[in-house]
């Protein structure tokens, strides 16, 4: 975890594919503090199936939108999540040409002991790990 | 947000599945009050990759079935979410030919500081939309 | 509910996949106490795009990895989510071989009245269902 879900509309090619969600896993890295290994992602092309308002709240978007969705443990504060948020936009604009507009994000927050890496066993159940520990502390 | 995803076991035509969206989409905005324009929808059709159980709960379903699962900021009332339901199997019973043993709902809470909707910002981390807001002030 | 969504990255045969399906499926009722016929699960391949971190956490994955999200009512223990976490990854490395370094799994937890089984009602919002009765119970 986290666990994240690119969804495309546009079919672009296997090698873009990849840059766009390595560009979405250093924003997470280096937005939110997650360790570089914690990487699982799974990239979905649309189409026609995928349904956006191209201006609500005023946003212009287009048909190079793209739908991020992320599960994560939960309890980050606020202004991380907007410094995530940021970091995801500006990356994606900056290194794969999206436009900020087209970038949509939702997170979806899991209690830590929600997850398993692997081997059936919940690995954060117990002591948070080193990146979530400073958060437990100040939330004690 | 909401975001929805709307998973098919039948192929259907590509004005079909549109179709569907647009009345889940009115369903949403006539059940629970959601701005016209906050759409936003990924439809999946599975196949065999969609299982289901055709009696549990008394409730015997086929393969029309259609599972709908919307990511939307919590705050709703239990009332709230009984008439979004209503209203979606109602719509697409009248609007779309569905069975309403076929229409499987499931609701995926979060804050509302957890979506970004375009430019990388949190749009309701701050005051709650107009449309939550009478909800936030029963609440306060 | 539960609502299992199994993504593959390497493609199987329809029969494996539903074979699979059924040993999360069996984990679930065994594990978790879940009814035999509270069955709906979506299964994806996603080859290239199916994404995951070959060492994190000193797990070594493979290509024969699985991601199990699982979105199903809040309340269930930390010591019932391990026991799910085992029976998953122990029944899929009995019954269909995988490794169990190979099995990744999530889980949503949403409040009761989050899910229609289908015709247009939230079948759990007033008393919880049999298998969750003595949670409740426990918990009130």
């Amino acid at each position: 975890m986290p666990l994240v879900h690119i969804s495309l509309k546009q079919q672009l090619s296997p090698a873009k594919r990849r840059a766009i969600a390595d560009t979405v896993h250093r924003a997470l890295v280096e937005g939110l503090g997650i360790p570089a290994g914690d990487r699982f992602q799974i990239i979905g092309t649309y189409g026609d199936d995928l349904i956006y308002d191209a201006h609500f709240l005023g946003i212009e978007r287009t048909d190079g939108i793209v739908i991020i969705e992320i599960e994560l443990a939960s309890g980050r504060t606020v202004e991380q999540k907007k410094k995530l948020f940021k970091a995801i936009a500006d990356g994606l604009a900056a290194e794969q040409g999206f436009r900020p507009e087209d970038v949509f994000v939702g997170l979806i927050e899991v209690a830590r002991e929600n997850i398993s890496f692997g081997l059936g066993i919940a690995q954060f159940a117990g002591a948070p790990p080193p990146h979530l520990a400073s958060l437990a502390a100040a939330q004690a």
